[in-house]
């Protein structure tokens, strides 16, 4: 075996994120075949005791309290974002300049204007960038989008998607914070609409191309939340819940639905997509299956079909195990360092890239717009 | 066994609904212990060799061929129209002038105006009337309504229906006539608007109470049909698919779609409501299922259920067969007219009245001229 | 239209069977187009003021109190038992010499002698005969045999089949007497095996053939109950749960299980076929559904389909409503009485006749002779 | 963070198994949190050149190309088994004469005669052993565990379980050599039965307690192979499928059934049991659900719910991510080497130890050879 080429990783960021991206780096190898493979130099945060914690539990072989400094080093080739999003521009103009790969997490950006910063310093630099939008590599919907490409579907009517969750339900949820600052407008820019929407939006876009205008209304149920740190009553400053018709440029139309209000759903993000020939659905607590209706098939036979995605001919799965042996979330990340490594190797950069992700700020903006107003926004 | 008091029906129409209605006044007192029964007086329609065929399959005494006549005759206690919409107001405001009950098919009117008139006509004459938005009547959706007036779900954060259909996507369906007068404005007043929203708009209000504004986008995909009778091309002037976001006046947001787009489905009408407490969920294609999710089970035994609504405790039911085994569709006429008759029984009317039925009406008229201008309007 | 010929029935017995099969010929002329008519001549039982209910419900023109008296009518073409079963045999026989059509509960007799007599009778006597084992009938369990015979699943392998209820777990259920007969083997002749199991084996017969050879194991878990009619304490006779395996002829292994010890189950009856092309499974709690595995879809587009069998070119299914709309329970008696009448029209019978239901019979006599001394018995 | 105490690994064989192995061992300590790690030092097969590649996939440090060589170095704690069943014993029992511990693939043994020796040989070295029966610690599957501990089920009538394969039906698949030697009776010592029905009778044991008696068939549907090393063609000496019948001690039922020519299944492991109170239903094809049924809820409420198992308060999952996402196939292995590394911490053994798994071959034992003269056996 061919020595591999080490891809050396600084993440600055070590939260829940940070977990499944250093999981990962470390998998990628053991199931993949792949010139490259990472090597987990250092992991950044404020908190050094912490961050050591984490560094001997994962095996980076070294820490950093300033991101800065982590940037300056030359033993690092690539800088992984897992911060909460208000930093996210600063670090990568900064890592761009430095002339390191960037792989961000999502969304990209707190808004457009900021993230057509981000696109203009990596693209810029020529560095390799990639945003973790990781529900592409569901193997369930890369599949989708194969048969979308192989044309199965016909003309597209309609698009319809919901990420659906119920964990603040309870006033007494804090906000701001470590653990907490997805419902932060400070620190995350928007509530479901970045956290929770932005996911159903890339994959739309990606499967169903441009969406050019939306009207939407989004909802905070929950007024007023006790801050994490300060234990001081504040004003709830995101949206809890959102829904946006639209229409795409393929002239279909989109329904798109999020809240952390839905009880009963933990993580239900499900899409589902209705063409002329043929439709598919899927939702992420079976991430395992597909679910395929076509019209082509005999009359009297036709009917929804689940296909349990876990075969060798399906994407992804044949470095996994065998047929009917599922995986699970953690792989998306895998799956996404494997892609983001091959295109290394191939040098055909691999998506969702920043600017990929450029559009799915705007559609997200346009959404947060248009609920503030009451008007259809062209995006 | 004490004699039945007959109620005397007169039914004007003898299509699909015609055989819905005629089976539930057959059926009725099978199953059900009234004081009442139906007798099947005649039924009306132009063709008198057609209507004679139907009268002879379902045990009508006698036809007519002029509603008028029909609606003239003294051995008539109520007149059941299940005509194109665009005929519905001047029968029943004859029909309640001459003194009969009314059963009138959904929805209600053509529009709103339409609708008053014929509020106004039965409360004027004091009839009794009735509008056949036969879902409620589903027993999974009335156990829906028990276990929200029993308070379970708590603060209602979401309520989302939809109900899609895949007939119409091949170009070449007509338009008009007596089969596909459904594709034609001009008799029936709107598209999936009035034939399948307003479905989903009946059960919203009736479990959710009053929808208090909506926006709406809708859209027509074929343009251009083959007209039934003439074998001219025409416009089409329907809504092919709709989608609507609102808001509840208990502060819940609704997210309502119709389509005869969505490829597989083939009346998929569904609907799900989160709560605080507990959620609910049902779908027509497996209408003897109810799906509840409730908080208050033991943390680790959360999840959602799927009971069969087949037990002789759950609604309607202990008047059919034993648990587990399935009702279908036409029972929900059948339920509908045991409901009337126990109301005339009980002087209790039952609904949804022609005044429930015009904030139906309301709803989808707002969801019309809101998709032309794309602003919110409110209700 | 032309004048229906009558078929003039003759009911004995009046419980939930006597219901399900009077609704049958209620309903049958509304939505099958036939030649014959049933007409609810005579309803009997020996009590007089209870079956007079039950005529005035059901519309029966008279009753009796002795069923010899109305196997001696002139005015009654057809007798229908739907006695328990140690009953079937005298009536049938006297039936058959009567010269009358016999439409038969299931199962056919307390044993296979008794069933030996009885098809000996109506094969001398030349009657129309037939067993009301109705599930042939669901349309997703027709459309297994459509497909079946097709040959779309190639050489069969397995066959197994359960039917599983939880109504009798309770030690305080009674047994004998008019509601539960079924729990005594003096009026049932068997438990499970007779009441539930033979459905399986009627089916399985049906589908995949002769059954050759089966072994056997059944218990009683309950072993005393209080006489519904005595309120005396009683050993409990019959057999609570049955476990089959099997070879079919055509060289499938068979696999059968009932139990009224299921808790959760009410009436879940199942089957899957898997054949060496395509499997094949269906449920009685969704009877609308036919699942459908084929093997000949691209490879990774394989997957079980649930094919909600509600459309026109499914089995009986154009006689009903539209796609989408589903039937219940019920209806499977309509169906076997409207293939009866297709069956005198045309001249050809349709099963199961006695004969084909003699063969059920045996194999549940092999059940429980192999559950006695656990030893393989041929049939 | 202290250090944590190296536990140095012997691994024999690499096949499929030896992936799901090293992949626990890699991963354990990224998610649990113990005091013993890992040490991936040895992995030995007889190929030099593919073992040294999977050695540099995995990370072993060395390899080793005889295992007695293995077995007798210093370095080593631990040996791992997963090589074809044959060699099992010999191996098992060189390495507890040696003092190391023993992680041994499933099935134990060849047959009972064969465990013996083993459960001896481990127990007077007095060594740590276990056998890899994954599926106990399928978070689903251990919840069924606790639940049934907490007595929510009640007396126990039935369980019954399958496992449900389709990859052999083609009869063109090969038998014998290093990739399906599991169709070799020399190499495996049965087919269905050891391979896959052990799986259910050793999660019925450890759910359901010991089994007392079974009777069962099996078949051989192709019955000649190619070897896969010498091309001849040659008799199919294993069974393709196992039925049997059986009872527990505590009074309920066992039926199982496995196969290879279930079309439509590729892996489809499932249990069901009944009691008294409550029903548990499970399926390895969506193996993060479970199904449960409690006759205790309110009665119009009942039904079966679908525990989605991935909260934190599920077993074994507050180490993985977030409510409501998924784990899939190979984390058995991981908690199973967590629970064991736990275990070493605690001087509590788990299981299944060796001796607990010889319960198991003795099971299968006597399905075969109930199989073969189709008499009931005693265990």
């Amino acid at each position: 075996m061919a020595a591999k080429k080490p891809l050396r990783i600084g993440m600055i960021g070590y939260g829940f994120m940070g977990r499944t991206h250093s999981n990962a780096y470390s998998q990628v190898n053991h199931f993949f075949d792949l010139e490259y493979k990472p090597v987990l130099k250092a992991v950044c945060a404020r908190n050094a005791e912490k961050v050591q914690a984490f560094a001997d539990q994962w095996g980076y072989e070294s820490i950093e309290t300033d991101w800065k400094k982590m940037i300056a080093r030359d033993d690092i080739d690539a800088i992984d974002i897992c911060t909460p999003n208000n930093i996210h521009k600063e670090i990568a103009i900064a890592a761009a300049k430095a002339g390191k790969m960037i792989l961000c997490e999502k969304p990209l950006a707190m808004n457009t204007a900021e993230g057509e910063e981000m696109c203009a310093a990596v693209e810029k630099a020529g560095v390799a960038n990639i945003v973790w939008y990781n529900y592409r590599r569901v193997p369930a919907v890369t599949m989708a989008k194969q048969l979308i490409e192989r044309g199965l579907l016909g003309k597209i009517f309609h698009y319809r998607a919901q990420f659906l969750q119920d964990w603040t339900i309870n006033a007494d949820v804090p906000q701001g914070g470590a653990a907490t600052w997805r419902l932060d407008a400070e620190a995350a820019g928007s509530g479901v609409t970045g956290d929770l929407l932005a996911h159903c939006i890339d994959t739309a876009i990606w499967l169903n191309g441009k969406i050019d205008s939306v009207s939407a209304m989004t909802e905070t149920f929950v007024k007023e939340r006790t801050h994490a740190l300060t234990g001081q009553k504040q004003a709830v400053s995101i949206d809890d819940a959102a829904a946006v018709m639209g229409r795409f440029s393929n002239g279909s139309l989109a329904l798109f639905e999020s809240t952390r209000y839905a009880r009963g759903h933990k993580a239900l993000y499900t899409f589902e997509i209705n063409g002329e020939n043929a439709s598919i659905a899927w939702d992420l607590h079976d991430l395992h299956r597909l679910k395929f209706y076509d019209y082509r098939d005999e009359g009297p036979l036709r009917g929804w079909k689940s296909i349990h995605v876990s075969d060798g001919d399906h994407p992804y799965m044949k470095s996994w195990w065998v047929p009917g042996l599922q995986i699970g979330y953690e792989h998306t990340f895998i799956h996404q360092v494997a892609d983001f490594l091959k295109g290394l190797e191939t040098g055909t950069p691999v998506g969702p890239t920043f600017r990929d992700s450029l559009e799915t700020q705007k559609v997200c903006d346009a959404i947060l717009a248009s609920a503030k107003d009451g008007t259809w926004k062209h995006i």
